[in-house]
């Protein structure tokens, strides 16, 4: 018996017709197909078997109480390689990708250099002794999405049906990695662009879990809690409100999601787009929610380049409840935010940005959602 | 009498044998000479008047209770100039610069383009009512530091006395901007390299007096408040009793200042340094402690562009006590960061970093520190 043994043909059923099937990738990680329709998925990664990194470290600043991952065996990372060496594009003669069937629709598979790895047997967790961390290891989980095997073409450009399968791979690893009792945040994003540090151009994702909240998932989280604890109400549902009465920060609606930049955007473009009926997680949205995603989420990023009439370098980023608190006043949104505010001039996040956390912006958000809303749309 | 009769002629006498000569510019603003020696400074700013753009906004973000000032009219500013038009070398035929004098040591005046402005008369706080700001205006100061009136050099190449011109720069401005009601943090930074978003290459920094504490600033007085509360201690001293402990993050120390990686730093390269006798603010520096700093100032930033043999983009900021809290747990030091993991890479702020507030390095401070140990310092 094969080491992949217990894993091939493992297949779960999801919603939209989308079937998960579970394969062994050579070095050990695991890749999961994510497909509609009948489709099998045995193809085996016959790459020579790698050694995975060790896990990194993690470390507390004493000055913020913020944790920083180390993880120093991403330095030696793929940067930017030409497309016939692409590791997300599909198997093919000369190409032994990270994917090893010859097509695929949507996959998910662990990260080759995570900076939150999977526990192994004898890791240590961090303790903090006064302001020294005696050193623990980072775990978690990090996994690389790609949004279809097609190289050439980005998100907005993908077919509906298609980012369908990429929401169901969202719901789907939520679900599964909220198990883990390691894991406290579960955060999909998406940057796109060499301006935001892009090293691979296939158009893709990745999914952080990670071992604590995120600085500024616990700073949301504050602000939530103190928000429902005077008033009683879900702060994003509240701000919502607000936004439909002011009206004039909404770039576009469909029945389930609203698209808007936020009264105090911190970049020359930034949108929030989030579900109506407000949800903690994606394991809370409906269906129905979920099939009104792909419409909004193409109509938004392709504002987003019609802009300036070039392909935007943004950061999307999904905001969601974390694992085990703040389910009650934390809800899911989608947060797209881009750097560049005119054709050759980008936002740098210098002094006080940077070392202060005080931003400065150059735009009104009222002027920046007319811009959006003013983008003629492809047909 | 002119306009300019309240403010000519106004000198103070600062400590290093430093005076200050205050002059009104063209537009009212206020330009302040810091020399050595005995220089008269009367020149007068011929340039014709101009309107002095209006305050802009403060807008509080509900997700994360964090200001963002909005002020529309920065787009507009001096981008890269060449040389013969910097508006911070001194006024010479042809060129009417900032500057009205043919040539100046160190001089610190208004921003042209404030992201926070000098309060006029009927000027409006925001005040804030459930999560919306009722609109208010970005009041506070932003003032232009030049280092020296050369156009080709930079901050580390400067003599040690041009540098303690520039420290008693900091002292004076944080003395003076302390008295005003409406600051509530002063903070001295420079921004250098394209990398970080230099529009101007003459050397020179910044100095942002903000009307609120920072989000980072209150991340740090937070931290340093519990860490007294917990342990009657001061939370900085300890972490420099640790570093001189551990040893392997040290670079560099004199007498009264001692330069280190953090050990929990977030940046390939990220340096602070600090007084051994630690002190608030600028204003409670010894003058023996200001007389030690030019040397170990350059040493650090010679090092650092000798890592790779080339300038290195960074962010110098000036961490100090608030203005009216935090006294008594906030110490002042210098913090260096650099983005430049290697030649030609840099390290990017995306989804993790910039949407979650999360870092992640790629080099272990330890090693960073090793290599900023190993440069060869030019004679």
């Amino acid at each position: 018996m094969s080491e992949l043994s217990d894993l091939s043909g493992s297949q779960h059923h999801l919603a939209a017709g989308v079937i998960r099937t579970d394969l062994a990738m050579a070095d050990g990680r695991t890749i999961r197909y994510y497909d509609q329709g009948h489709v099998t998925r045995k193809a085996i990664d016959n790459r020579p078997k790698e050694d995975r990194p060790g896990l990194g470290e993690l470390r507390l600043d004493p000055l913020t109480n913020e944790w920083t991952a180390i993880a120093a065996h991403r330095q030696a990372r793929a940067f930017l390689p030409p497309k016939e060496l692409c590791p997300l594009c599909a198997t093919k003669p000369g190409l032994d990708s990270e994917i090893a069937d010859s097509s695929y629709q949507v996959v998910v598979f662990d990260n080759k250099s995570p900076s939150f790895g999977t526990p192994i047997d004898d890791y240590q967790l961090p303790v903090i002794d006064g302001i020294k961390t005696k050193l623990g290891q980072s775990i978690g989980k990090c996994e690389v999405i790609c949004f279809t095997d097609h190289h050439e073409t980005s998100f907005n450009q993908l077919e509906e049906d298609q980012i369908r399968i990429v929401m169901e791979a969202w719901r789907d690893r939520t679900r599964e990695l909220s198990k883990s009792k390691h894991i406290a945040h579960i955060a999909p994003f998406e940057n796109r662009g060499e301006e935001v540090g892009v090293t691979l151009s296939h158009p893709h994702g990745q999914i952080y879990a990670y071992p604590f909240l995120p600085p500024r998932t616990e700073k949301m989280y504050r602000a939530a809690k103190k928000f429902h604890k005077e008033t009683g109400k879900v702060l994003l549902d509240e701000i919502i409100k607000r936004e439909i009465k002011d009206g004039e920060r909404i770039i576009t609606q469909n029945d389930h999601w609203i698209a808007y930049v936020p009264f105090a955007a911190r970049y020359p473009f930034e949108i929030h787009v989030a579900p109506k009926r407000s949800v903690a997680d994606f394991t809370e949205l409906s269906d129905e929610q979920a099939d009104a995603y792909p419409s909004i989420a193409k109509e938004v990023l392709q504002r987003l380049d019609g802009v300036f009439g070039i392909p935007m370098a943004y950061i999307a980023a999904w905001h969601q409840a974390p694992v085990r608190k703040g389910r009650e006043v934390m809800r899911l949104h989608w947060q797209i935010t881009s750097i560049r505010r005119a054709p050759g001039k980008l936002k740098y996040l210098a002094g006080s940005e940077s070392a202060f956390g005080a931003f400065i912006m150059d735009l009104k958000p009222e002027q920046s959602a007319q811009q959006l809303r003013d983008v003629r749309l492809p047909n």
